[in-house]
């Protein structure tokens, strides 16, 4: 196998060379001598161990150079790995769902943020029909972007209005603030009231159509694409101006970027009369490719329907509409990387849930420690006497979950003598998905039989023969100055409390609850209910 | 000279193709008939006049069509139009102004906004040492994009930090937030406290680092433009992946954005090793140009310093600083556009403000109608009347700009017997500048004549000779019908108000004020003293 050594370099995985918690290199690509080379190499156990020519030693899982071997598809962006449509590829129905199901269900979510990624949007049924709300949904996966209309705007027929979109007029399909740079990516719009006849709202994949003009006019496409426009907005209080091409593409030729707004396509400078007749010449053909039946995805929004689009890939159209039909849409701008941030931590956290029933389920039926119940009834028990006690849900999780560091086998190594530092490992795994107040707890509910033992000769008292046996192996009590330090840490006292549950979860005759009782409550502890952006 | 139809027709200017308060075009580009071409043309009185194939006609400034033959310099985004910088050029001293005269002087705005355009960077001193104060100065021209850190983040030494940032480390020269896409084009970084050693600031200008390799070492800038990276940031909460070059050109390979950041480069997937080495040569060797002294400028940031800069175009970096010392900064980001937009808005009220004093010196000075006031002695003096009668500024607006609509030289056509419709030229020249409060009193002032000779007697009887005259012109009182009419339209009220004032602002004796002392209420009216985003 050859490597590029500083590309292998860059990508060491080691605690010196990348922070655990966040993965940031904690090096610069200039710390890097000059002739960097591998030294040598030995491939064992999975991984790959190399030793550089300045000393440092590396280690790479083999299954993780198989995978970069690979090509990516991307960041989820171009086209690639995005599913191109027309009108009839819906003909079963929309990406949709209830607002409350996508509040209350994560699995909900993800189908919606994830049709939002893959198709370009999806409609949101049931959002109440309260002023404002708009805003509530964009807050549920991400963050508003405000502009020159608002944070918030309302599209309704007005008296004065400074943009067509608040006429009665039909719009034609387009992007929206092609003007802007960046670009609101991400635009929704809440119907609350729809009595007008018409005003239907049309979609069209932009990704699409480009993709079509491409196939049938290359060189149309390398116009649009090799073209910057300036697209233009002027009103009292604005003056904006962006010069980007009609079709952006990345630096692979993978549409990326559509931004198609005839209102506002400003004038073109400075080029022969010939490239502008070839420019307007593929500009016509492109927006014909727009307006094709095929491509028209028609949805009628009603009251308390919401719709969430991808304003760098979708254009939007409005048929004309009645001027005494009363219809009030509210929109907001959003962005699609916090979308999709959102979209990935669920699936992580739901992974991660699952993850955890596995363990309950397979592992921790295995053997405690020579405890009369088995690892995950210990567990279990922790939680629901945490529960019974009225504990809040984050410390309920911390009991269900203190013992987690013993599972992938390692609990024999403690019974073997060796400190496995389990409530480290537990807590360092936790805290992928948990907050401190998780995962502190658990970090401390070693030390707290430590620190217990050496503040209540009664707690040790009653300590079970295989616990004040890992008592030894885990350091005998505090001294004094321990157990001040330790009684000064954050967390110290919920770690105490966990210690106390754990001691009485050993109960061979005790009713033990299933691990899915607890689901909901981890749901609620990893924000996977809350309905708000994590 | 050889023009291009559709390229020309889309330029039309008239108010069926145009929205003149906006500049909105009014038609699709697939409106345009199939073999549109120019059926005829004449050029007379510094225009050219169009008639189509299918019948419109067009009218073209000629001096409009010269410009547009010239190559603009863009959205001011690229390289292009801007100024790239070594740290020597600003030996003599920074873009930077006063907060206080920043908010009070239009000027200092433009001059400050102005140098985020073209240097990528301005500092303003003297900023209050107020938590969330950053958020203030970000308002003052544009909008905070709010981000996974927050619509506000501190930078100061934390005990479990989730990004080196955060940490006392020394951090070379980079952009902020490339795992963002859109990235967020702005950063404000706004000193509370600085009492520790080190911990200055670096600003590195990128376009100017890029270019240097763009000059030193073509290929390795090209594969650097070519070659999406991906940048990954991923903690508890956030998973954040965007791929991008590190050097953005736009479609006519001009440098428009950097990113640079080695802490979240993610694993480049799916090269051949060769081109991977090749790929970390150029990387390497754009990452010592950015290390060079010479392009290092350093700033100390103190107490009350708040940094604005231009997160795509300039790295910046901070040198190491003690653990023991307090450092507070708070930031915040947000965008370029909205900048660009305030700047210009800014710039075109100042002008208009200049074009006012002008026309009250100039043109304003000549006969007004048979009166014995000059036409600006009548303005000022119905704007002094206002003012002494406690109206609020934008009715003292109105009264000093009610008779604008007679600039240009058309007084005298009103005097031979035509309505000049002076109010609505007026209203509308004023409308590109100043919202409705200040035009519809203007736009309806004459129609206040009409209506109050209808409802008053006694208003009629006392009208001067010349004013009786051109009641007649204007059409005489108005109906019961009409009054009713008049009396129910928004700012009716003020324009009686000011039409009386109008009235009697006819007094060669009476003392006059310069135009210059409106000028603090023109600049509140304008919004340029209020220090809030236009």
């Amino acid at each position: 196998m050859s490597l590029s050594p500083y590309w292998l370099r860059d990508n060491c995985p080691c605690t010196g060379c990348r922070d655990p918690r966040n993965g940031q290199k904690l090096f610069q690509i200039t710390d890097l001598p000059e002739g960097l080379a591998v030294a040598g190499s030995t491939e064992a156990d999975g991984e790959l161990t190399v030793c550089w020519s300045d000393g440092h030693e590396s280690r790479y899982p083999l299954s993780w150079l198989e995978e970069t071997a690979e090509t990516s598809d991307g960041d989820g962006r171009t086209e690639q790995g995005r599913r191109l449509w027309a009108a009839a590829d819906f003909s079963r129905g929309l990406p949709e769902a209830d607002w409350s199901a996508y509040l209350a269900e994560p699995a909900e979510r993800v189908a919606v943020l994830g049709a939002v990624r893959r198709f370009g949007f999806a409609v949101l049924r049931g959002v109440p029909v309260t002023e404002g709300k708009v805003l509530e949904v964009a807050e549920s996966f991400g963050y508003v972007r405000e502009t020159n209309y608002g944070r918030i705007f309302d599209v309704r027929v007005e008296a004065d209005p400074n943009n067509l979109a608040f006429t009665s007029s039909a719009i034609a399909p387009h992007t929206d603030n092609p003007y802007r740079d960046p670009v609101p990516t991400l635009q929704l719009l809440h119907c609350l009231l729809s009595d007008a006849e018409g005003g239907d709202s049309g979609l069209v994949d932009g990704f699409k159509a480009a993709a079509l003009l491409r196939e049938e006019a290359p060189e149309a496409f390398g116009l649009l694409a090799g073209t910057p426009v300036p697209f233009v907005f002027r009103d009292r209080a604005t003056e904006l101006v962006a010069e980007q091409p009609l079709i952006g593409v990345d630096a692979l030729g993978r549409i990326r970027e559509i931004r198609f707004n005839n209102r506002s396509i400003g004038t073109l400078r400075g080029l022969p009369a010939a490239e502008l007749d070839a420019f307007y010449a593929a500009y016509r053909r492109f927006a014909e490719i727009t307006l094709r039946p095929e491509l028209q995805l028609e949805l009628r929004l009603g009251p308390g329907d919401c719709l969430i689009f991808d304003n760098v890939r979708l254009l939007h159209a409005r048929t004309a509409f009645e001027q005494h039909g009363d219809r009030h849409l509210q929109g907001c701008y959003a962005d699609l990387d916090a979308l999709a941030s959102t979209l990935a931590v669920t699936d992580r956290r739901l992974a991660a849930l699952d993850a955890l029933a596995e363990l309950f389920e397979g592992e921790g039926a295995g053997e405690y420690l020579g405890e009369d119940v088995t690892m995950a009834q210990h567990m279990l028990q922790a939680g629901a006497l945490a529960e019974a006690a009225g504990a809040p849900d984050h410390l309920v999780a911390a009991a269900l979950l203190h013992d987690i560091g013993h599972f992938g086998g390692s609990g024999l190594e403690l019974m073997k003598g060796t400190d496995n530092r389990h409530s480290h490992t537990g807590a360092d795994w936790l805290a992928r998905h948990f907050d401190p107040s998780v995962t502190e707890p658990v970090r401390l509910h070693v030390a707290a039989k430590r620190y217990l033992c050496a503040i209540e000769p009664a707690y040790r008292a009653q300590l079970s023969e295989a616990s004040e046996y890992t008592l030894q192996v885990q350091g005998g009590p505090m001294d004094e100055a321990e157990a001040a330090a330790f009684a000064a840490l954050p967390g110290a006292a919920d770690a105490v409390a966990v210690r106390r549950w754990d001691d009485l979860a050993k109960d061979a005759a005790a009713a033990t609850p299933p691990f899915a009782d607890f689901r909901p409550l981890l749901m609620r502890v990893l924000n996977l209910t809350a309905g708000t952006s994590i």
